[in-house]
């Protein structure tokens, strides 16, 4: 009987497990940083009609550069930006996999602020590029002149920051992302996948495009625009970034259905983006309670919380799961991570965690 | 004014030129091997209905294993296959790349035998696998002895083999992919993304799948399907080349929308593939009369026809074009590509090439 230790498989990826939070069918899923509200009936109306209109041409392959698509997207984005600084993917995964195949590769390296999103090292070793694993403070921010001297000893090809940081929470200001881009050498990835759920006050790396021709801003239509099951991610930066991607980018990687629902999905963006706010709201109020259980808690500017210190989280993240609540077993030991419900689902966390850290 | 050459990209990709086949807005596009039959009109409302029953559960991840779509495609394929023989992604090209990224990258080499499906050795580029080219025969097809000789002499980690080959249109015999499989030290991939159009009595290697572990057949929904706006390609192949994939597989590649969509093809798969049968007769046909116009012209098992020679095939193309007929500039220098549209379309082909060789 063949098994995998039998085929001739890289030698790096030996011995290695497949990614993935476990798809566990469970009453409360506050696993995967998902928005709980699902779409209203009437983007579901206006997704069945526009997939009606693209399926009369979809034997046809799709528009290969979604240019339409890359102008909704700069015009939800603002900032000046245009459908010429936009890009475009199957999931914020396959826009760190371009990134990295473009500008990192085998002799090259990118380096990131651990804890943090694991598919940047995990795509950076996929695409075999050298991880650097730099290490957050306490507080889990960066300090700047700290930052700056790991960067300058190693000199990355790529460094990726992320505000706000997955599973932290952890907002980035915006001068240590300058500061950070002053000494990069290579490429600098800002991800913010969860840019949207950030406290009032805090900036985009956005605006620091103009004049940083070297900046990437990525994000993704998974979390605030509740659209985790259309996988679309996407990317701002300057026109020459697009660019590079062009060489790599795998041809029409991007369905004609993705690019329609996307459209559909920011026509709209005010009644999707409306459930922000109320997940700000919960998550305040969640962070709020843990630390009135005693907890520690991570300040937390996305839609999920992380806190701790358990001797034996995983015995902690188990008898959640017993009573139907389901979290993430991540980021630094001890710790824990929950997805931002609705009020409903945190009663629950709230009821089950009860009991379990009584 | 910051140019690419000024970004940071990778060596090997400075020069380049991003990969893809013109997309121009003209009436008779014969030039990427699309299906001419656009979705029937009872396709796209079970399309629609499907995304409207997927669109209210969008804000959640889809199926990271894709495990139904998976029972499909093992069903359609017959030959005894499982899902657990299965695995879809974005387009065969994904595929292609996640076999290269378990299999290749670097240090590791494949090899293929051209003219043939540019992407092969395109996508060994981007995940840094050495790409040996060897030749085919001048008929375009595989002489087994001089196969088994240039595999003896490379060793490749991967042999890509294609049948029918794109862009020749040649199928192989079953007995040159055994051949193949009994020498090469590493995994051997058969691209049939065409094999729903071959000629009768033209075997699929999926027969040789039992006993042959290593043995990997790709597949597309683009072609015989009709369905190259969907961005569906799968394989068959042991289990343990699924687990391989796992490991490089981006989490969540493949969408709702996109699993979906593909199911609902396979679910109206009798009158899609009804178009194969006009297709082939339209295929014959168009061989039969580019012959009596006195040009070589290679046989086809394809949804499209490799003709020539011409001595300034680039000027050909262009009084094509004029005409409001595209065609594709690939393949041994001299010869031109020409996909099968419908009658009508073919009509204008041939209406155009007459007035242009005169």
């Amino acid at each position: 009987m063949t098994g995998l230790s039998d085929l001739p498989i890289r030698d790096d990826l030996r011995g290695r497990s497949p990614y993935g939070a476990p798809q566990l069918d469970v009453p409360v899923q506050l696993n995967t940083n998902e928005n709980p509200y699902p779409p209203t009936p009437e983007l579901v109306e206006d997704l069945a009609q526009a997939v009606r209109r693209a399926g009369a041409g979809l034997n046809r392959y799709p528009d290969r550069d979604a240019v339409e698509l890359r102008k909704d997207l700069a015009d939800y984005l603002g900032h000046g930006l245009t459908a010429e600084n936009l890009w475009a993917a199957n999931g914020s995964n396959e826009i760190i996999q371009q990134i990295l195949q473009a500008f990192g590769g085998p002799g090259r390296s990118a380096l990131g602020f651990e804890p943090s999103y694991s598919m940047h090292s995990i795509i950076a070793g996929s695409t075999s590029t050298r991880w650097i694993a730099a290490e957050r403070e306490a507080d889990f921010g960066l300090d700047p002149a700290r930052a700056i001297a790991v960067i300058e000893a190693h000199e990355p090809d790529l460094v990726f920051l992320t505000s706000p940081n997955n599973p932290t929470g952890t907002a980035l200001p915006l001068d240590v992302i300058a500061e950070v881009l002053a000494v990069a050498p290579g490429m600098v990835v800002v991800d913010e996948a969860y840019a949207e759920f950030a406290r009032a006050g805090t900036a985009s790396a956005l605006s620091l495009l103009p004049g940083h021709d070297r900046l990437i801003v990525t994000r993704t239509m998974s979390k605030a625009f509740a659209m985790a099951g259309t996988r679309v991610g996407y990317l701002a930066a300057h026109p020459a970034v697009i660019d590079a991607l062009l060489l790599v980018r795998l041809p029409y990687h991007l369905s004609a259905l993705t690019q329609a629902a996307a459209r559909v999905a920011l026509a709209h963006r005010e009644t999707l983006l409306g459930t922000v706010d109320a997940l700000r709201a919960e998550r305040d109020a969640t962070v709020e309670w843990l630390r009135g259980r005693g907890l520690r808690v991570a300040d937390s500017d996305a839609n999920f919380v992380l806190f701790g210190e358990f001797g034996d989280r995983h015995d902690v993240w188990r008898r959640l799961l017993d009573r139907g609540v389901l979290i993430r077993e991540v980021g630094p030991e001890g710790w824990l991570r929950v997805t931002i419900g609705t009020p409903e689902e945190m009663a629950a966390f709230r009821a089950a965690l009860t009991e379990v850290i009584q």
